[in-house]
């Protein structure tokens, strides 16, 4: 299958987006791969799948790569002789964070057609946002963690106990986030997170809580991953996240009970369906005194998740042939005949 | 000042934006307007100014205009010699209903650095889903009438006495829109309601309540136009509707108490900032027992709600010169140069 990878974007994760790429390139093996790449300033170049290393990024060697025009139908190639569609059956969103998950790519490639895999925009923009998560998860009757929301301007007043967990509301990969055991690193902690947000949320840090990842998709049915408990570490340095960004070994599945796997799976889909139609989504939970609670959406997972999946190659064309279709909206200019006609007889 | 109006879009209120956009040809009359027309297959065409009648796009003779491109530092007429930038300070997002009010065009545009009044993605996705408005204002600490949500497979069983209104989450202009007095309608209606949408919300339908609608924005200070008690008629029908976005004339000021302007000035207050900031936008209000209730968000309202406001044009000027910037993110591949050094050293 022809599968375009569109990845890099204005993004704090532009670079993790990189290794994403680059581990797809190792897991879509059967594939005809075209390699998108968004750069800083969002201008798009179509990568030599050969060029697929780092240092083509980190160089600015990239450049020389040929540009791309994302227009009506799809994503052209730019040659002497005018422009020339690349020729795809899906594309693959694979940018994190700003761009990627906002909702902005997707808006794209719906508004000029091109099929692609990824969360539409109202899902982007509810999952991109933890505060909108948390209105999402109790308009579905999904239990969250509670929790208190802070704008820049508001007083700086906790209504939680310590140790606390603060979070930027629009980024990932624990960029802005500060565990804080007491009053004394607030305002600090406050202010590392507004430099990077409007708003912040503030959750109680659950010590040795568990933690069970569970991604999954629907193609003409429910295709749901084994469910992980992850390796727990106060933070991600930049190896750890490079690990987790370039994965593409299966994992062992988390050893609990069928009860609580049921409990979760159930949990995921109530969230995934309608709105994450047409995406692979990662969901990470809390298990609190039996209670399955949602942590957090990862609408666009490092690598995919696709080390969760038995075939995700396989997977990717089920999901491909089973995209949500845009409603279609008849133009026949009715209305402004009616019009016309009406002052006619005036 | 040059302004570009975006009008049209693949929406059902297509032809209305036209009406519209034609409306702001009367209304700005000082500035240098280039009008972009996006036709219902998205492509995009630069219409001369003394073309802009309804004619035009009815008879698809705006097929003859000059095509537009749309790439990263604005829009590209293309030439036979190449493309060649439109220059504009702003862009008008004129584009009501879906491509306008959903979020992607507003998603294209701040993608690809155009300057734009319009609401950004986010408080796009909010006010364009109905449901997603009454979380928003929830989470606010505004009232809103109160509502019953079902989807398309959902039981359908209403908790709610007659009369109701049953509305399309996410359309607007009262499109697939039944207000029903009895339980032998509610089928008939909802089948409607399901036509154009998964999602439907139903409100206790309140005869004769007091309606005020309330436009602003925030250039360096609060812009608030005046508050307006729209003429009340069940149904909109062609003609009403043309009159409603052909606007152009300043209206009147609803006769109401300074304590209820004040409140519903608040109301409005709280709803658009800081989300709606770089947007022009219309709320409608109901006043029940002195309280007051959101009823809509109008992200993009009928000829901008200009008729609401003493000098549109010259404030028009002041919002384009008082956007929210895009948050500046550094990408200088430190991640990746980082994973390469540990890589050398292993």
């Amino acid at each position: 299958m022809k599968i375009a990878i569109v990845f890099g974007g204005s993004s704090y994760e532009h670079e993790i987006s990189i290794v994403s790429a680059i581990t797809m390139k190792k897991v879509l093996k059967n594939s005809e791969l075209s390699f998108i790449f968004v750069d800083k300033n969002r201008d798009f170049y179509l990568i030599d799948s050969d060029n697929m290393k780092s240092s083509l990024f980190s160089s600015g060697k990239y450049k020389k790569s040929k540009n791309i025009t994302l227009k009506s139908g799809g994503f052209f190639v730019d040659t002497m002789f005018g422009s020339k569609a690349i020729e795809i059956k899906v594309a693959l969103n694979l940018i994190h964070g700003r761009d990627g998950e906002d909702g902005k790519i997707a808006s794209l490639m719906e508004f000029y057609k091109v099929p692609f895999i990824s969360p539409r925009v109202e899902a982007s923009a509810l999952s991109y946002n933890k505060l909108y998560t948390k209105f999402l998860a109790e308009s579905l009757g999904v239990k969250v963690v509670e929790y208190q929301h802070l704008c820049k301007n508001d007083e700086r007043k906790l209504t939680l106990s310590y140790p606390v967990i603060i979070k930027p509301v629009r980024l990932g990969s624990s960029i802005g986030v500060s565990i804080i055991k007491e009053e004394s690193q607030l305002e600090y902690a406050l202010d590392v997170a507004f430099e990077f947000d409007s708003d912040v949320i503030i959750e109680p840090f659950i010590d040795g809580v568990r933690e069970y990842n569970q991604a999954g998709t629907k193609s003409k049915e429910w295709e749901l991953s084994i469910i992980e408990e992850p390796q727990k570490e106060e933070f991600l340095d930049f190896e750890k996240k490079y690990m987790d960004f370039s994965r593409d070994e299966q994992v062992s599945k988390a050893s609990i009970s069928t009860e609580l796997s049921d409990k979760i799976q159930e949990t995921f889909k109530k969230i995934y369906d309608p709105l994450f139609l047409g995406s692979i989504i990662r969901c990470d939970f809390f298990v609190v005194g039996g209670e399955v609670l949602l942590n957090e959406i990862n609408p666009i997972p490092g690598s995919m998740a696709n080390y969760l999946f038995e075939d995700f190659e396989a997977m990717i064309e089920r999901v491909a042939s089973n995209l949500p279709k845009e409603h279609t909206i008849v133009i026949d200019y009715q209305y402004i005949d009616s019009i016309q006609q009406a002052k006619g007889k005036a």
